[in-house]
């Protein structure tokens, strides 16, 4: 019956057709979510586009039959109602027909089903290069009443924090209306999506988006300051950064994943440029890849982050393994141990405090293998 | 007998204590440059910036020394005519020691040479993680008298356009003072190490030089814009031109160089900033590896570059083969001469013209390979 809906699309200049179509075909419910792989449907100019309205046009009608078999107040479904996502090779032509002889059958399984274990098929069907299945579920309450919060997402190359970072979907069935989802959703994808960067590339069609279908038996949410979302509020932003990290974590080729929590720097701005000037480094990426507690290439990456600092009051972390405390290399500190920490854990934390203020910033990414250059340079053959 | 100097350093907001050493101890004239690899003398403190100093007395003691032996008028050289550049691991204690017990057999050596073929030396002396020795030699004229302009470089890791990039020394017996030097040097500087990539890693330690011994016959020149300047400043471009790109296509791991022509912008900054966001995109440098024309990493590149882009007036070529016009695909693009292009060719020409203005920039940069992740994965063990 329509769920309503919010979503953050990639800050590129330049973007999907199919981004493109949800952009202009502005809509308050959305009836349908349809996702394509191999073909990202950009700089695929007008055809691209025109291929999407033509899908729209099979999908709606397709989906208008089916609700008059299945439903008892059947509703007639718009193009508008229907939101595209893609991803795959930019620049090849947009394979319509290929598409639109699949739809029938694709419909015509439509099932409602009240299991769990069928949303791992949601997040199987729209992997790329990734190698596991991402998706996360929590569950709350909205006065009262139990509400399920279920993503999937997809990662795992050109994976780079500029709004929304590869492909995510969020489903819920608390009822809330679309403009709080969209207040929603800007708030949490800023420490969960935004914080996740694997090669520092932006695709042109990333997006996250939120679905509510209200069947939740709660009073609807219009307000996105309402109280009673607290509990939601933090449920989604777990959700998110579940997801978010499974991507980073499964980001091309990573043998290990990398938080990079930055601490008590003057202002947000200045933790995030030096969280993400250590987390795009590819020097500090291969040192992770080759077990190597060469902090070095943490201080050479907080150098060159364009933020004042002060070495005096500098720490840096390994782990819970310190290395340098207000500027000086601790006598304490023994390379043996950080390489037994580098070489033993799968999840390596880099932690890195400028004492010059209350703010703080954690990025997520992973190391950079040979299999990174593996899965890229041999991508298309 | 001293040379007029200039240097640019690095933009790193950290920066290594022989930098720190060079930017306080001002001077008119350099007697010496000693050059250290294995320790980049950064992060070291007090310690690392007393041991320059140390290493500087000592140095300077032994070089008066060797001029009374040598010359007919013996001048005292102290500490600040010594210019200081290292490179190498950061954050481990500088040798003093073993860099002083070496310079008295390392003074004795100095001779007075004049074959050019003995800068080889100079230019292997300077490699870390380089494979090959990179020189280069231009010789012009100053009002009617032949000039020499001789540098070496070093790469090849850690490089991206920060002021200075990697370490380049170029020495000419042109007879011009150090203001001149300077100016010259930040001009030239521009287009040259400052338009090369490697893999966005800037260096604690990066540093470009220029000494010029004076020897050269013709009237001394004090002023930036002498019209007698003219074939220098073109001649100093080459050199430095040259000395990067070399540094580029010997990038760790290299296979291919790639050259990023940015046409007809608007601004300056936006034809840097595309260039770079190409040059940069582990994507675009993955698929120049596998010799795979996936211009669509060339679009996404440019999307994710912060610069307003018109899409109906891009134009995109691989060398002379065009793929994109005016925003079309054109009918006459055949992938597989694209394919033939990136398979034969080890320096790939990347062509993006916006057509919305009159400014270009091109960047230098080579492909991403599993060599790169294995010399820095292994780097220190």
């Amino acid at each position: 019956k329509g769920a309503s809906y919010a979503s953050v699309y990639t800050q590129s200049n330049i973007r999907s057709e199919n981004i493109k179509w949800n952009l202009t075909n502005t809509k308050d419910k959305v009836n349908a979510l349809l996702i394509n792989t191999r073909n990202a449907n950009a700089f695929t100019g007008k055809e691209g586009y025109k291929s999407i309205n033509n899908i729209a046009s099979l999908l709606s009608e397709l989906l208008t039959k089916k609700q008059i078999h299945d439903e008892e107040e059947p509703k007639k479904i718009k193009n508008k109602n229907i939101l595209f996502a893609s991803t795959g090779t930019i620049g090849e032509t947009f394979p319509e027909d290929k598409i639109k002889s699949a739809l029938p059958n694709l419909v015509d399984k439509i099932k409602y089903i009240q299991n769990k274990y069928i949303w791992i098929k949601a997040a199987m069907g729209i992997l790329t290069t990734d190698t596991k299945p991402k998706l996360s579920m929590e569950e709350c309450k909205i006065s009262g009443t139990p509400v399920k919060i279920y993503g999937v997402a997809k990662g795992s190359g050109m994976i780079h924090p500029d709004m929304a970072t590869t492909l995510g979907f969020v489903f819920t069935d608390a009822k809330i209306s679309s403009n709080v989802l969209k207040k929603l959703l800007k708030k949490n994808i800023q420490n969960t999506f935004n914080a996740i960067s694997c090669d520092g590339d932006t695709s042109t069609n990333d997006m996250v988006s939120i679905f509510s279908t209200g069947k939740a038996k709660h009073p609807s949410i219009k307000n996105p300051t309402d109280i009673k979302l607290k509990d939601f509020d933090h449920s989604l932003n777990l959700v998110l950064l579940n997801l978010a990290k499974r991507v980073a974590a499964d980001g091309e080729g990573a043998s290990k994943f990398i938080t990079v929590n930055i601490n008590n720097t003057k202002t947000l701005e200045d933790a995030k440029k030096i969280a993400f000037s250590i987390a795009n480094s590819p020097l500090v990426k291969t040192a992770v890849a080759g077990c190597d507690p060469n902090w070095g290439r943490i201080i050479m990456a907080i150098g060159k982050a364009n933020v004042n600092i002060n070495l005096q009051k500098l720490s840096i972390k390994l782990g819970k393994i310190k290395i340098i405390e207000k500027g000086q290399i601790l006598q304490s500190y023994n390379e043996d141990d950080a390489a037994v920490y580098m070489r033993e854990e799968k999840k390596i934390d880099i932690v890195v405090d400028l004492n010059t203020g209350k703010k703080k910033f954690t990025a997520y990414t992973m190391d950079l293998t040979k299999k990174y250059i593996e899965i890229n340079a041999d991508y298309r053959t």
